[in-house]
């Protein structure tokens, strides 16, 4: 059964990083020692071993050790035999490459349909929807595919915006963007505004932290959703 | 010889469409009757109809006829044989993948290195660099490619957005996301910023507008160009 946190940002204006969740991870990831950190996405383009260092020194607050998946000579066994695992965001696009580069998305999937616990930030959490098509990032680097794992049954737009109204910018709002994608594909997106995450136990998702969430399907008004709602009786 | 104006964004925060563009268009497409509009990137998903007729009200102030490209049975004779050619904002990825699906991308390249004078918008814009690669447009389609038409020796990052100082807001700044495009990309960037365009005459490139644009180089700090400077200079 799945066990994911799927949090819209690792962080939160003027605090650590992820020091927000720590207390969720603490419980989320008891039972592993060790957690495997994906750190493929290269937030402004740190090095594996920098971002690594980050998620090590905040995991070792909460009593967990971290080795990077860039540390095995065979990532795919690393997945395999991992006792949790934590992706962390960056650029969507450089993170589903590595992945496919790696063939990791079979192995990862398959992994977390078995109960290893999971944390996603950002473009950790837009690969756990259908396909990465909702990520914000920029395309840096061409992916073999959009398709992701789809461990929800929707897509997922992190650091979800709500639209300023005082703003003088002509470039396309959030929603505007996400109304573009509904012209081309079916599934509801989920806006997940930075303090939020879901919570996926097996076959229940919940909606968890302080804020709504805001859900677009095609063709409908987009509508907001409360924390501790179900999202499975949405979907 | 190159004859291309390429515009940041279409539309000024309570203007109309193409409004303060419009004296230099009417020069700049001179001894044209007819414009060819190329309304692919559907901006919020609206149809080639209403994209051209929004295209046709504009070009209609200072006396020019629009034809959308949808509306020609060959979409790359109307390229080849077209007296000029506006392409307009939207998504750049639907954009990108529809002129690949019809054919279009080297008729367009070959009909511009051949003096048809050129007006881009934002994603119009993106497609005259030469990758597609710094849109900040979201993947809502997969292209064959991001390889776009290389009219210019750089990419451009249309709408260029500089980071606001007071946002709490934890998603990437625009100059992060083109940090992260030079890790893995060689060319530079140009940010160019709402009210600005490029124009190109030949090997020519000026800046154009009232406002600098700022230039992004791999492992280099960022700088500013003023307008009225050929960029040709720097590149």
């Amino acid at each position: 059964m799945k066990n994911l946190i799927l949090a819209s940002t690792s962080t939160l204006h003027g605090q650590d990083y992820l020091e927000y969740l720590l207390p969720t991870l603490k419980e989320h990831f008891s039972g592993c020692s060790e957690i495997l950190f994906i750190p493929y996405a290269r937030p402004g383009g740190i090095s594996h071993d920098t971002y690594t260092d980050l998620a090590r020194k905040a995991f070792g607050k909460i009593g967990f050790q971290v080795k990077g998946i860039h540390e095995y000579p065979d990532p795919v066994k690393a997945v395999r035999t991992a006792q949790g695992i934590f992706t962390g965001g960056g650029n969507t696009f450089l993170l589903v490459q590595s992945l496919y580069q790696n063939l990791l998305l079979v192995p990862l999937k398959e992994t977390l349909e078995n109960s290893v616990p999971y944390l996603g930030t950002s473009a950790g959490t837009n690969i756990a929807g259908l396909t990465m098509k909702t990520t914000n990032d920029m395309p840096i680097v061409y992916p073999p595919s959009f398709t992701t794992l789809g461990l929800v049954p929707f897509n997922i737009n992190p650091h979800y915006l709500d639209p300023n109204p005082n703003s003088t910018h002509k470039g396309e709002t959030r929603e505007t963007r996400i109304k573009e994608f509904h012209q081309f594909n079916t599934p509801p997106v989920v806006g997940l505004r930075e303090g939020s995450w879901l919570e996926v136990k097996g076959k229940e998702i919940t909606l968890k932290g302080d804020l709504n969430a805001r859900i677009f399907e095609a063709e409908k008004e987009p509508f907001e959703v409360k924390p501790g709602c179900s999202l499975n009786q949405v979907y």
